[in-house]
């Protein structure tokens, strides 16, 4: 079995790093090649186009930042579909909307390829120590081809059903993930205003019932207002803007989500895009600084 | 030690059972007496008014429903505060504004009586198990006083600061509750136009790190479309008012929130003012029926 | 007839003007004394209190900036309404909410006044060229007594209702004049972001049918980049928050009046205060700035 | 000359009118032949698919209801593009987002056709009546080739810029109706929950400066509480939709403009997609009925 690995940002350079260090021999692409340096000193081989990959590989998995992206890669000039091998599989960890992931399946599925589309929860950290939650679409024998490969990268796998409904899963996560980070800096913004500390809202809050337990793990951000990215805050942006937009081709009305979304928006106008996305709580501390 | 206990709604009446339970013996009073009739069968005494309450007591509990329904009971005809003995302490349950809980403290202190701001996070069933929370605000020594008969309502007591810091928290709470409801409910609208069902989504998403843990306790409500109140919608939608109206006094925005607001405000509209605030779920689900 | 202002701001120094160029004797009170010094050059007599005012005429007038300053001035220390004769006129011109005027009545009429809420739609250049349309609430008699006064500030009285219509229609002219004054910034930033210029779209948009008259006279400002106020930001902040009050009192949502609310509240917090109210377009066009 | 017409829906069906109204020689095709009879008996020519009347014509106007409905009558099975003569000219009336013409533009150019966008403002009575305004985006001279048709279907043609000029102010011109249509819903019962009767309100803000003068003609529908579509809603909370499409791609944050997207799409799940636009008021006057 041969894997190719596509896509080595903060994301897929931890996941490929943790199929490598499981013993699977790996080829590799990323548009700025020093990204792999690590894996290939690792023993990864190196191909100078997603093509390339494709011809060498029985399953291929992506990792990259938006529809627009995985299209060029997979059908743009040198893109990988038409290479691979009638059989194959092709298995997309990136968020997408799942109308995009169907069309890409279809495109697949016309060339002979299988595919599987496995989004993933969790970021940086979960990443590096394989604790991710793989949200699986696809046929069962596919998933069950990818599994090993998911064991080596997740703590949890859930196979949710067809082509797609990874992705729906995954909407539905990072749809609370935005909603409920947004709902937290707000609390503390209102709570500060009326004289009490961060750190008493934090102590209080955080481990509460009303709080989503992965909050705590960004205390630490909130406290030293250092927001390095393990989600940036744009991909965030891009997400929610991902599930309204799947919300309007279904044709179901979230008025909170593009609210959140159009926030999002304007803490990344602010200087914020780069930084986690847990800065929209020092956009809205601070809006004008 | 004689205690009165003034306003048994929902809450009050569970809380008030628990103190009669732990050996306090109490002294009532409701503005419809049937609601006092478990508590009188159990050795309560029965008193006319707030004022008549308020002659015999040396701690006085209130559990109201807003700050004008506070305010009546206090300080209207046949309130209670006038006729309070110097040195008594008075204990607001209710939960209502901050700046509206320090004009009461305010009241409270130029006529000699002491006073503690004790909001409780927790609907119907906590309060019926004596697994609230309270969020107390005032002097340490009155907040100790006050503990035992905390303890026998309470799993814990959060003593957050001065007068109006309890009000405080519980704002900030309950804007987490309401937020993040309306998060989970347009998750769950999101999943299921994508083809999810919601059992699915349920099983994937409650006990997850996204979704905050008090929500698995609505599963049934939401699976059985059956939202008998434990909170009812319209208090959700009155604490989101006051959360609004704090943030307003001390100048701080609060976009989600306010939309938040408005949204309960929808659902009301739409006849599930009395049900559980959950079913704002319902209302996204079917905006229409 | 002996005639008071009380309240000499932007909106009142320039309404006092108009009727001493009309010939009417003045009594004036202002908290800042120096704002009174050209109608004082102009004849008209200082009072050092509110209730020096009351004393000593028929029809008082204020103009004052919130409901908590009207209440202060009206029945604070000092205040006016304690010390008006009986049968003499309040006419109350500030921005208030319809409980908050229909209480102010019910204040006077225990004592004898009668009362009329005459808010002004308006700003700084219509009150100087008497301009301004009064939205007039109360007895017909007694808004027919200060006709001849409302003449000489105004290019319109509309005698809406009974006590609190006036205030009542002025709520929901500055919900129109907070909320197109947003969507017209929402729009030019859009515009602007396609590639139109900022001439462009001025051009297109002003004197067409979907967008408000007023927005012409505000074309100067948007073009300069210079938001002297004629109507402050934050006053604007404050008349969606009294309207969204309002509405809660009365149990109608209004999500986008709301949002608009914290939307100006945000510009507020990012500096823009004391700037013209469409500043809020500064705000978008450049959060972070 | 020989001119084709593609789309005759509510709007399309009148401008093909006008212009055969004035002797131009049609050539038409639509998905549902029968909208087409008035057009026949008056002399136009049927053709029997997209690709039919590209054969026959010199300009071809499109008038169309979504980007994916362009898509396919230009370029899918049967589609028009690769029919055009070379040196012919495609002019597009539909409502789409101006990255979508563009790459139209592009389509066209690579094809030797010339593009000019021309979506139009104003609804069914103003195509009926030939009040439309046009906005065009494209080279001048592919303009002034059209100015002739346009002036029998419309009272101003305003030449913005290049291609998907047209398109960005018809965005622009969008968004504001659709945000000032909810304004005014919400100030409608805002001032209704207060007291104030609905005559009294369309008197006083019908024609005055906070009002877009389009409302003017909204009246009766208001009124007589009858949406009988000249501008359905679910065409309006489209194009929101592709506003909000257009300001993601542009980087801009729009939050009002986003929520009265949603609140339309609360609307048209609430049954009133096929209303005119101003149903929403419906709506929110009484959400649940």
């Amino acid at each position: 079995m041969k894997i190719g690995f596509i896509g080595l940002g903060i994301m897929g350079s931890r996941m490929a790093a943790n199929l490598q260090k499981a013993g699977v021999q790996l080829v590799v692409y990323n548009r700025t090649k020093s990204k792999a340096d690590e894996l290939l000193a690792g023993g990864a081989v190196w191909a100078d186009s997603p093509r390339q990959v494709a011809r060498q590989v029985d399953i291929l998995f992506t990792m990259l930042a938006t529809p627009a992206s995985v299209e060029a890669t997979a059908l743009g000039p040198d893109g990988f579909l038409d290479a691979m091998r009638s059989g194959s599989l092709w298995v997309d960890h990136s968020t997408v909307n799942p109308s995009f992931t169907r069309s890409m399946g279809e495109e697949a599925h016309q060339r002979g390829v299988r595919f599987v589309d496995a989004p993933v929860a969790g970021s940086k950290i979960p990443a590096q120590t394989a604790q991710l939650v793989i949200f699986a679409g696809g046929e069962a024998a596919d998933v069950e081809a990818c599994r090993p490969y998911f064991q080596s990268v997740s703590r949890a796998v859930v196979h949710v059903g067809g082509v797609g409904s990874g992705s729906a899963m995954k909407m539905v996560n990072n749809s609370l993930l935005g909603q409920t980070m947004l709902a937290f800096s707000e609390a503390l913004v209102l709570g500060r205003s009326l004289g009490l500390t961060q750190q008493q809202l934090l102590d209080t809050l955080l481990g509460s019932t009303v709080v989503p337990p992965y909050m705590t793990a960004k205390r630490g951000k909130l406290e030293n207002d250092d927001y390095s990215p393990e989600f940036p805050l744009q991909w965030m942006q891009k997400d929610l803007q991902l599930a309204s937009q799947s919300a309007y081709e279904q044709g179901v009305a979230l008025p909170a989500l593009n609210l959140a979304k159009e926030l999002f928006m304007l803490a990344a106008q602010n200087g914020l895009a780069e930084e986690d996305f847990s800065a929209v709580y020092a956009y809205f501390s601070a809006p004008g600084k």
